[in-house]
């Protein structure tokens, strides 16, 4: 019972990190449709959507089998509650890459976004490649450290988000509407999938955290 | 015990409730600072959203020390874990009520967004605050009529969002940047808050079906 139990857990984990690359790829894809308006690579990464979304559905629903079956406890039960949650999260992250690539689509043959941001959001979107690499990473190996260098890469992105609000708010701007309505959609697409990453990186750092624990502590905490 | 979980199961029940009203009341205010330019009352939902969160973060809690203590089966396992998804789409929900009225503290004493569409948005705005009310009803009565009034509500939201985005989007159209940004941006988080109930929606009648079944449908499925 304990085996097929351990066995179950570790087949989530792999789950996760199976998800976590693909939307890895997924953003990887987004940001060069993005960048270099290829529509037929912009209409792959929305059309692949779908598998993530599969992955995570199958996901959650072994976890609530678990739940059900093993009735796990203590920390087990916060690693199958989390893994409910991260799954939820990088099913959005999937959602936002194919929303990148659905903006180059809609504007081909026009580049997306007005000089004045354009730089920014693809930087953003390096960034966030980045990000989506290092946080395979992490669900695979939980390194408090890429959990870390994960929330201060986010930091940057926020950053690049307020200067590209800042350039579009500020006066004198020469930019047509729609060239605002993408850079507007794609800073903010960008800085969600950040987002989403952090909130990963500290749904695994709380669940680590347990470990480090002294006996004495867990203890005062039983 | 079967009492003691009963009981702790109704608390939940009555959790998501309470913090649906207080989503719904952050949407109604917001929607009013967005029209009105009204700064106070915009800080005042913004600050006011920490209530939801930490209500949010309460239930969760409250609904994982069920799964360790009680370990549900069958449909309580899934009331279960269906809240926990449900407190996360309603803190959101909470989140992009905060965000509109931001855009009008950010804005003031300027108006939010330019004249062609500011109309429609100010339509959204009272859209999602009938979706609201609605969750507040369904989450109470797990009505399958009000889950269904709640998907067809989002179909004109959508609407909404997708008329706003092509008059931003036309030729000729009189405005500055900034306008547009924010816009985009109270269209975007409109259009959010009405997925997520929908998202809810989905989820009560997920649950709720499974009442549905009957005996030789529920043998067949054991």
């Amino acid at each position: 019972m304990r085996d097929v139990f351990q066995k179950e857990l570790a087949e989530i984990e792999n789950g996760l990190v199976e998800i976590s690359q693909l939307v890895r790829d997924a953003i990887e894809r987004a940001a060069k449709a993005f960048e270099t308006s290829d529509v037929a690579l912009a209409e792959s990464v929305m059309s692949d959507d779908v598998q993530i979304d599969m992955k995570a559905n199958a996901l959650d629903e072994l976890a609530i089998n678990i739940l059900a079956r093993q009735a796990p406890v203590a920390r087990d039960l916060r690693v199958v509650v989390s893994a409910l949650r991260i799954s939820a999260s990088l099913e959005r992250m999937g959602d936002l890459a194919a929303h990148i690539a659905q903006l180059a689509r809609l504007r081909f043959p026009e580049q997306v976004g007005p000089v004045a941001v354009r730089e920014t959001i693809l930087k953003m979107g390096q960034h966030d490649i980045q990000i989506a690499g290092r946080l395979v990473e992490l669900i695979d190996t939980q390194s408090d450290e890429i959990a870390e260098e994960i929330k201060a890469a986010d930091d940057q992105i926020d950053a690049f988000h307020k200067s590209i609000m800042d350039a579009l708010l500020a006066e004198g701007l020469e930019a047509q509407a729609p060239q605002v309505v993408d850079a507007t959609l794609a800073s903010r697409y960008h800085e969600r999938f950040a987002d989403h990453a952090v909130s990963i990186a500290k749904k695994i750092q709380y669940l680590t955290s347990g470990d480090w624990l002294t006996d004495e502590e867990c203890a005062q905490e039983a």
